[in-house]
């Protein structure tokens, strides 16, 4: 089985399953009622609410289910926002945090309020105390992920949340990508997580609002799950969750020597089996099982085809893949390259010979997509005065850096090539290039038609 | 099995179970991946998405999988109303809906917006000529469920929805409890429905919004579900609740005539066999499978536990059950007794001689419930000029009417008993005694504590 796509979602538990099944039978009905079928599943929604706030490292009474972690997150980011509106209606986000939180950003600022994206650097990671600064006295609520999703990268959320706590400003830990490894250091004051990324079932996010921090639910809300879920609870569900928790704990701290070793192979030997790639994010501080590695000249949904047929399920940050049609956020935030992009993120329990056989598969692959796109040949190079001009207009990524790659030799050291490129992903990818070829980029310019992008032979 | 309050969650039906254990080996992956494991997913989501248009009668493009039933509601009634926006801000509902619909129109009177609610006759049905008359110019939206949850009293949906096509006013079905007997006739709107009603898992909610309403997802949205309900996919579930929803449709015929004759045998035994009942709701349009009745002198939660010790599972809308401090909004809406109330909601499969089973235990479980209850001796009657005054404040459904019943005699015909009572109960309970006794209800004035009721004696 090659399915390394476990942060987009892991396959059932083994446990999930298990406890999945028995709670059919046993945790089907309304908690709320008084009569033995509703004690019964009152009394598993209590156990699995205990054994997921241990999980966490927090109190029974502040964890609640929800019905996915965006849920969890959407419901957490207004609840903290309103319940400090009095303080102001700023947000402070990273730029690399899950859609989820970005989502809930965007529809803050679409109400009125005011949001600050905090920068990273080339690996990912947001730097305290330029974190810090984005702090203002209207400061409602903070958000940082525990891990990146795209690239791995962890944050450094305990320092964050400190220099939070200092002014006051709860701290949001989306959680999503790091629970199964361990609890959330630091103090922060909500966390959200999803069980599918655990391995536990589809259906089930946690919220957890620590005593103290001021939280209003928005929307209509019921008497379930302490006013913060409404709608009946899907026990079952949230049986597995618990269950399949405590069991990828249990395995947590050998799984994640172990995935570690097997990425750290993929980190050293990408770049020397594939040449012009790229691996990103940082190479230390981050998730055991994600690694993510841009491969020049390539498109990314033609290499996830490839990379399909040989067994592999990988997914991309690249722009062009069929749902999305800009890069991933998160490598533009990087500000590295997102052609040929993949993500490989290991379930628990991966074998080494399915990552060996992947390495020994991801050249031929990477080649065939080259070897597709190397054909188109450039009938738009007009040389102007000494600039050499190529239109790539109506052209989508990779070819816009092909193109430039073809021609760069073309002009003497020190002359400019000058690409017109409505593609969104050239404005990450061309200077992304610049800099692993040692080229230099002058910069951008309004054409026209699209962009001009400025670059100078160096070498 | 005497598990008799389906209304509330049925059990699983066999080919949910069944699709969901299918399903979870297949339907885990991101639908929207498109690798091989995304693939098998996205194809599973939309052949579950056919089924159950096909079921409601729409086309695929209008239905959206919500994560419940309550969560479809709301997202509906925000996204309709904020879509009408321009139109005005008014709401209308029927008095007798599910809480997640009210809650919604509390929310949106919170938000400034303006709520009629509609009332019910003493069946429990809307009028459809007094809900015409709510529509306003500014009219957004109009909410009525299908059939009563509560009761099970069918509200006239086709009669409502043209007259609400006449003033151009979108209708919103809430048709959680009749989904899984068959589509809703009349050209509504909007429609929501909850999987785990018909037998289907926890987790699922359907909302169906036909094409050319007006709709505006409020809060964060992603690009799952045409961008009306955020978080991952529950596939699994939504298989399952799919192919249950089939199954029950294909037995819908037969079983609804088996229960409607077991529903009928509870409703004309009922009052034979217990003293002082009276069964509630429309006695011809309703659902199959549920008939609600309320007894004079017992306290709900009593007999919940009485029927609870012998088998049996049902649900009340008595203000004197743990979960709840006053009377079900619906009984209080149709101004019939709900002390001592039991709702019986049969699931499909019920046998028949767990109903006779029931109707044996049931007066005996009354009459213990009624001698405990019994035992208080009203030492608070005090007798001024013409009028007998009980004191009953600080005492608790069914106490107060308990203690007017056992003084009417004490007074001549014409006389006046003056019960003093701080129960909200009692402003349902005491008319509706008097109505069910013959005796003259004159009214209600305020009192130094509580509320004085007055009752004059007619026989």
């Amino acid at each position: 089985m090659g399915y390394f796509d476990a942060a987009s979602g892991a396959p059932l538990h083994p446990v999930a399953r298990q406890a999945l099944l028995a709670s059919l039978d046993e945790g089907w009905a309304d908690p709320a009622r008084l009569y033995r079928e509703g004690r019964r599943a009152r009394m598993l929604l209590d156990a699995a609410r205990e054994a997921a706030a241990e999980a966490v490292g927090c109190r029974v009474d502040e964890l609640v289910f929800t019905s996915s972690g965006s849920r969890a997150v959407h419901t957490g980011v207004a609840g903290a926002l309103a319940g400090r509106r009095r303080v102001g209606r700023h947000l402070i986000v990273s730029a690399v945090e899950h859609s989820s939180v970005l989502h809930s950003a965007e529809a803050h600022e679409a109400d009125g309020g005011s949001v600050t994206q905090v920068p990273v650097d080339r690996g990912g990671a947001v730097d305290p105390v330029v974190y810090g600064d984005a702090l203002r006295a209207d400061t409602a609520l903070a958000c940082l992920q525990s891990a990146n999703h795209e690239v791995g990268t962890e944050q450094p959320v305990a320092a964050v949340a400190k220099l939070c706590r200092q002014a006051g400003v709860p701290v949001l830990v989306d959680a999503a990508q790091s629970l199964g490894w361990g609890p959330v250091d630091g103090d922060w004051s909500l966390l959200t997580a999803s069980a599918h990324k655990w391995g536990g079932p589809s259906g089930v996010g946690l919220l957890v609002v620590r005593k103290g921090v001021r939280f209003a639910s928005q929307g209509p809300v019921d008497e379930r799950e302490s006013g913060r879920a409404p709608g009946f609870e899907n026990i079952p569900a949230i049986v597995a969750a618990a269950a399949s928790l405590r069991a990828v704990r249990a395995e947590a701290a050998g799984e994640a020597v172990r995935l570690r070793e097997l990425t750290d192979r993929i980190r050293a030997r990408v770049p020397r089996l594939v040449t012009d790639a790229e691996v990103v994010g940082d190479p230390v501080r981050r998730l055991p099982g994600v690694v993510t590695f841009s491969c020049l000249y390539v498109d990314g949904e033609a290499l996830l085809h490839e990379l399909d047929r040989e067994g592999f399920s990988v997914s991309s940050g690249s722009s062009c893949t069929s749902s999305t049609l800009t890069p991933s956020h998160v490598l533009r935030a990087m500000g590295v390259l997102s052609e040929g992009n993949v993500r490989v993120s290991l379930p628990p329990g991966t074998a080494e010979e399915d990552v060996e056989r992947f390495l020994a598969v991801l050249p031929r692959a990477v080649t065939a997509v080259r070897e597709k796109l190397g054909a188109p040949v450039s009938k738009t190079v007009v040389r102007e005065a000494d600039v050499l001009v190529v239109d790539s207009l109506g052209k989508r990524c990779p070819i816009p850096v092909i193109e430039l790659a073809k021609v760069i030799g073309d002009v003497p050291v020190g002359g400019l090539v000058r690409i017109l490129s409505d593609d969104e992903a050239a404005r990450l990818d061309i200077p992304a290039w610049c800099e692993m070829r040692n080229q230099e980029y002058v910069g951008e310019e309004p054409a026209d038609r699209g962009t001009a992008y400025l670059i100078r032979r160096a070498t």
